[in-house]
């Protein structure tokens, strides 16, 4: 396993999953070269001292990610010339996660942890129990952004992901489409060992969990005419964020198994 | 499903996990009789609102859970008579998370969602690259007894997890002894679908999880000697208190899908 010709055990290397990015927005490349400016240049010249000749990765948030070599360094701005551009497919199915808007904190925690754990779309809902919408602001959509970013770059994914504003379940249905498995996280729920490969072989899979004090038994009957398989996350009862990141976390499981069943 | 006689569809219930209980140390049980003081019993009269007459659940920590029927209840104290007991026995395998220290608001979280998602020990182990054990003061062990007690509740388990003062690598590999399955939380290490039942059938389960920036290639070397196997836990490069929640739902799930498979 190790590259150097030491001996076998241990076991242990550093993945080529730990190299470290960071993020630009589409619009900081030009023909050939990227400039940063903001808070990125800041953390890349200063929290992590960059300086010119060194190459770095950098991300576009749309499935490009560049190798750059630094040709000028200070905390207001970074430029760089492009050396190699790798290009990367979204993931299949896409996996969204909805939940029940939750208090401010717990909700910047599960979009952090949501995202690491890979959720590519986040829609908070507004249904009876959630807080309400008026909550989620502009300032805290950017913060959101804000953390996605910061989720992507440190989990060495390459799309980044999406907090929409609140939508309620109706609008959720809609966006989700046709060609959709709906997982709804609840006790009752089937342990997620019995979900099929043709529940996960779709255009995409949405993990629903409610918000504290769960769904009504109303928005539960509108989750189950629309298909939403009902799943279980074990016998502890989990908080919301807690079930979020639980049900994500068993999803890439599950897909895990899957892929190198089908290897 | 419902008990109303509904119709069965949706089929989604309401669980007995879902009953509140609250927690008393032993020493609140007198001969039939339990008094809670201090911060439980204003959160029982102030916040939860609950009345003499009142039925409750409480824990014990220790295996116990109680049904108490409330005779007095003032934000300073609560009295009830105990009218049934409930003993349960612990779980085995004990698990236990054996972490490298992380900053305090990151320690305080995966003290929280650990223990939801089914950590019984939570041992801070003091690693090269971990945070000093001397930010493990009186007043932040205090602290993660709340945070144990309040997760403790939530998630319906009815003994109270305990975390340790900071222990180095070597007094973890004594004090977890002999009969001790070690998992490392490494990227390159294999699956957990590779796990086999023998790997879970032991007196308790040690995960180890590295601090920021892992464990050095020393420590990976001595948990390899001590026979820890490697598990990866997907391919995103998760933090450490991320890695920690998705190693122990990840055998919460195993288990799951093993005690279905020996039915």
């Amino acid at each position: 396993m190790l590259k150097n010709g030491r001996k076998e055990k241990p076991s242990v290397r550093r993945s080529e999953y730990l190299e470290e990015c960071f993020f630009a927005p589409p619009e900081s490349f030009g023909e050939g070269c990227l400039t940063i400016i903001g808070s990125e240049a800041k953390h890349i010249a200063v929290v992590v001292r960059r300086r010119p000749g060194d190459t770095i990765g950098v991300l576009d948030g749309r499935g490009g990610r560049y190798t750059i070599e630094l040709t000028e360094c200070s905390p207001d701005s970074i430029r760089g010339q492009i050396i190699k551009k790798e290009e990367f497919s979204p993931r299949t199915p896409e996996l969204w996660l909805a939940v029940g808007i939750i208090r401010s904190t717990r909700m910047d925690l599960l979009v952090e942890k949501c995202i690491e754990l890979g959720a590519q779309v986040i829609v908070p809902v507004c249904v009876k129990r959630s807080l309400s919408p008026k909550g989620v602001s502009d300032s805290r959509l950017a913060r959101w952004r804000r953390i996605s970013i910061g989720a992507m770059t440190q989990s060495g994914r390459v799309f980044l992901p999406t907090v929409w504003r609140p939508i309620s379940l109706e609008e959720l249905f809609l966006a989700a489409g046709k060609d959709a498995t709906f997982l709804l996280a609840h006790p009752s729920g089937k342990s997620m060992h019995s979900l099929k490969v043709r529940d996960l072989s779709r255009t995409r899979i949405v993990a629903c969990v409610g918000p504290e004090g769960d769904f009504t038994p109303g928005e539960l009957e509108s989750l189950i005419k629309h298909d939403a398989l009902p799943v279980s996350l074990g016998q502890a009862r989990l908080r919301a964020e807690t079930a979020a990141m639980a049900i994500l976390d068993r999803l890439d499981f599950i897909s895990e198994q899957m892929e190198s069943a089908s290897v």
